[in-house]
């Protein structure tokens, strides 16, 4: 049995979809500027993925999440023409990412499982993202482990083994709760348990994702509340 | 007004003394050796700071507090003829510094403040253990804060300004919150807000310990639901 679960974050624990949508097209009604707020929230978070490669790639110096939505976001204002917005706006929009709304059985799963083991995030959103996102919505962490700890982003093997050092664990007795099987099977290799839990609505339903229970992983779940059951009656 | 509250833990928030004077006094009894366990506890608290400065003068590696700990204990085992304990008893001692007994107010006192502020430990203890001595006796952290991820022991500058950093705020927003009056100074120096917690119960009573109120401190409290309490009448 682990000892400790880490849980991704976006997707996984709160809705990055809606809570984005919601808050871009506010601010988008707010300045009467018209556009399709949940597409500009799709492409926020696919701009994700390349600009973690940019620093991978040495074309870009270490930057925290909060930086690299920063400059993701700079572009899509031009894209969709939201000019007239103060640094002041630009900043707390991109800080939308720290306000990102719980599925709805996020923190009574999470207080559930807290009960008998450790809960922390581990997830590419900087420390102070996930500590704000955590009092603003109640999500009980015991601890804060962010990928910016280890100078690495996930799916790179240094944050799921920094993770296991930081608890002073072995890899086996950490398990890795997330909603993409990526990332898990990422874990895995480097020796962590794995739980998949399944989000059919952290994509847009035009998305095909592989929702499908895997006996790769040690649990497949179908919500956080229903991996903490599982975990009370093995 | 500050942003965030970081607490010295050992001494401030916990009564280490107690603690480990039971914890010594029980396995000696258990083993029929007669021993003084105060002045036990007391001599693996004074081991830490020379054992701090041996790293820092380059004679041993980079090592967490536990690793600190158990290398003053090996001496004291031996100083104290304790030559009966197994592997397992031995790492069980030198954990009970992540078993320590917080001060009767510290709980109250950090969920009064949680309310309407950031709390984390900033302390030399390194992250698993602070993890689990919340775990142990319920401190209601946000997050955990250890000098472990900066690679620097308090009261080096790194320690204050990385947790400020770690939590996006500048130091003016960050407050420690100590027991002792050197931590405090040099938070000060780097530019912390400070709030002095007088412990007069921390050190023996035939140790005289400077506990009067310092006009230098933003705040001088009796325990932490005093400085709860003066934090929110402001």
């Amino acid at each position: 049995m682990p000892k400790a679960l880490i849980f991704d974050v976006f997707g996984t624990v709160v809705d990055w979809r809606g809570s984005i949508t919601r808050e871009v097209r506010a601010i988008a009604e707010c300045k009467r500027v018209h556009l399709n707020a949940g597409k500009f929230a799709n492409e926020w978070r696919s701009g994700y993925q390349p600009a973690m490669d940019r620093v991978r790639k040495g074309d870009l110096p270490w930057l925290n999440l909060d930086a690299l939505h920063r400059l993701i976001l700079d572009e899509l204002t031009k894209k969709y023409h939201l000019h007239q917005l103060s640094e002041d706006e630009i900043d707390r929009l991109n800080r939308a990412w720290h306000r990102l709304k719980p599925w709805p059985d996020s923190v009574r799963g999470l207080k559930i499982i807290k009960k008998n083991y450790t809960i922390s995030p581990l997830s590419n959103g900087n420390f102070s993202l996930l500590n704000n996102m955590a009092k603003h919505s109640d999500l009980p962490w015991d601890c804060i482990i962010s990928a910016e700890l280890f100078g690495h982003y996930k799916p790179d093997p240094e944050t799921y083994l920094g993770a296991a050092k930081l608890l002073d664990l072995n890899p086996d007795q950490v398990m890795l709760c997330a909603a993409h099987k990526d990332d898990l099977l990422a874990a895995q290799a480097c020796g962590l348990k794995t739980a998949f839990i399944k989000r059919p609505r952290e994509f847009p339903p035009s998305m095909k994702i592989d929702l499908s229970t895997d006996t790769r992983f040690d649990y497949n779940a179908d919500s956080i509340i229903d991996l903490g059951n599982q975990l009370n009656v093995d």
